[in-house]
């Protein structure tokens, strides 16, 4: 049951949407949208389903994330309704809505069927996972390119529901963090950490808004790293955990980094300096920064460090030059954050078509110029990953030595989720609490 | 690593694969198939995936049950070929083929594509989640009725080698068991149950042939109860737990139901009447037995429980043909277990075509005469279900104090995994180590 005041602000976070988009159908010349939350899908051949997240644009409504065969129609000017799925079934329990206060923003229908309701008569879209089939039998466009962009821009600017959502998702991931960490340095395996996250913060696996990366050792250089090991390495080099939450479909993507008992001396040192990195760049969150800039930043701070820890022996802008910090950091600075943990719309030209990412960095997910009202993902990062140092391997720039001893150590990642206002970073992820 | 006994079996096992296999492609026509594996699939308008299990008919020949971008060329009279996608990719831990013998058996291709490979000139088809389209852009027919079906029937009868990995998984996920059970007398909710269930058992949710079922009070009278709560109940009246295991593939379905603290006389007395009716009918399991019998000497059995437990005032007779024991049990008695958890081919004719359940039995699963070699589940139950009860509301047959008082321990279930064989069942569920 959420709060008064969050309840009260949900409020506002419907008036403002049904107003947005209004003026967007209005703009795109619909007479309404139908967005679908969607199913889950059976494994080929069997009865089984696979895990299952609803679409993003029905959660930016109905804060049900884990909600099947949900349909929700919005016209300008009438109340939006929602089609909700409540069979009367003796096999699985049978999806109700909770008694609070949104749910008083919407005509609700409750109804036994998964079809998606017959439409008015005029133009109408509908988002979501259908196809072009099942929408013209409804005389209704598919996913519509246009309608989706302008609707993915809306999610860019969060509303101050949105932030509260967003910041107590960062709350219970970070229980998380700290009972996983204690698994580990008592001697736990990776799934052992997991399932300690997992119990601390309340939540199932399938829930969560990514696959939690638990990187022990050199796991932790595995950027998006996919398995929990079952047993503990012999010595506990470092823990990389990369764990997020969700709270009303709004999710945590938190990136923590912890040396071990049998740590390099060398490791903790670097886990500070990443640390300090970040904090840094997050300092320097604001509207009209570009976040491309940030990133290129972030290339000199680590081309900075690098040199300090006596990884590189070239100057630190020699080791951007050559691309030395992008082989120890292949990934992007951050990225917007929101209803997906990848949120739309971070790299798009003004009419919300998508761009490329820029030369040289094909993993930025964001290079939009900041405003307020965004969050975004700030996480720096620095690995050994022998694959992208091998071409390196001639040129004398790298401290070999130095670097096969921390190969075991995998790597550091520090991410925060940090909100951008005018008067700076508003940084969602307590620290004081760590 | 698998012990050199089981080694051996598993070369027996490919043997008589390879051997089937030719016969079954002759016999249609076929030059040769290609199984594929399968792949996970994205969320809607997201970048993260879906939970992914690999196809039946390609786990059968290759034991790695999270397999993506696999394909598997089998012609009579060849080696198989296995095409393995093992890209270089820094973001994820490349799969690697496990050391073991299996592997010497394929010809091996490491690939760093996702496309299906080129095929031979000739007849062939591809079984797996394709399209028609790719299909038949590679000259192949895609997943044709007939084949499938004959390659479903080769997967009823176990061999050696699958009995003893159904064997193991039904040991792993007693572990599991016992663990949740401990957790469920000293007060855990739901979901400590499961992580307490997936640490003893090593294994993540994802990993599971189903969705365990942890089912507190009346949540054990939801047949399919999808969710894990994350508050314990003010009192403990009873743990339901559907949980399961894979190993090799292979899947355990084992149910055990278990009396709290706070739980009423009347239950634990029944528990112990379907945990005795179970076993009587797993005795009567033997070839040539039909299934669909046992099915009903189950309803005869419920009936008599029903009776002697004073929960219905008529006969046991008629609590059968009334449907009274069918609205205590709306479920089958059992389905067949393998590669997946609803193994293939339990309702079937003669030709493999697929039949429609028995009249008033919709939910049995698995129809046929048992033969030898074939392993199924044996899962009796005994729920209070208000919406199946309430058309007995007015007949006086139904004691509805001693019913509703038990109402919210939700129900019993009992499941054992057991092999039918021409010396009677062998039951891989070692009762012995609970």
């Amino acid at each position: 049951m959420p709060t008064p005041d969050l309840a009260a602000a949900q409020g506002r976070h419907l008036d403002a949407l049904a107003r947005a988009y209004a003026k967007i159908l209005t703009a795109e010349g619909y007479d309404g949208v139908l967005l679908y939350s969607g199913h889950a899908h059976r494994h080929f051949g069997d009865d089984q389903t696979a895990s299952f997240a609803a679409f993003g644009h029905f959660l930016h409504w109905v804060p049900m994330a884990g909600l099947e065969h949900g349909w929700l129609l919005i016209r300008p000017g009438a109340r939006p309704t929602l089609y909700f799925h409540a069979p009367a079934d003796f096999w699985h329990l049978t999806p109700r809505l909770p008694e609070e206060a949104w749910v008083e923003a919407f005509e609700v229908e409750l109804r036994s069927e998964t079809a998606p309701p017959s439409l008015p008569a005029g133009r109408f879209a509908i988002l979501g996972e259908v196809d072009a089939e099942l929408a013209s039998s409804l005389g209704a466009e598919a996913n519509p390119e246009a309608l989706t962009r302008a609707l993915n821009e809306l999610r860019v600017h969060k509303s101050d529901y949105e932030v509260a959502c967003l910041r107590e998702a960062n709350r219970r991931a970070l229980t998380g963090h700290r009972a996983a960490r204690e698994v580990f340095l008592a001697g736990g395996a990776e799934l052992d950490c997991q399932l300690a996250y997992l119990g601390a913060a309340r939540v199932r696996e399938s829930e969560l808004p990514y696959q939690n990366i638990v990187g022990l050792n050199a796991h932790g250089g595995v950027l998006h790293y996919q398995h929990y090991t079952i047993d503990a390495p012999a010595r506990r080099r470092s823990l990389l955990l990369d764990g997020g939450h969700r709270y009303r479909g709004y999710c945590a993507d938190i990136t923590r980094t912890w040396p071990g008992p049998d740590a390099d001396p060398a490791f903790a040192p670097l886990v500070e300096g990443v640390t300090t990195l970040q904090q840094r760049l997050i300092a320097a969150l604001r509207p009209g920064v570009s976040y491309v800039e940030l990133h290129e930043r972030m290339h000199a701070g680590l081309g900075e460090l690098l040199a300090e820890h006596g990884l590189v022996r070239c100057s630190p802008g020699a080791a951007v030059a050559t691309g030395i910090t992008r082989a120890f950091c292949p990934h992007g600075l951050g990225h917007l954050l929101g209803l997906q943990v990848h949120d739309v719309a971070g790299r798009v030209a003004a009419d919300g078509s998508p761009l490329p990412p820029p030369a040289g960095h094909p993993a930025l997910r964001l290079t939009r110029e900041l405003e307020a009202g965004m969050v975004v993902t700030m996480e720096p990062g620095l690995y050994i990953i022998p694959m992208l140092l091998e071409r390196f391997r001639d040129t004398h720039d790298i401290d070999w030595h130095r670097v096969e001893g921390l190969a075991d150590h995998g790597g550091v990642r520090i991410e925060d989720n940090v909100l951008v206002t005018v008067h700076g970073p508003d940084n969602l992820t307590l620290h004081d609490a760590e």
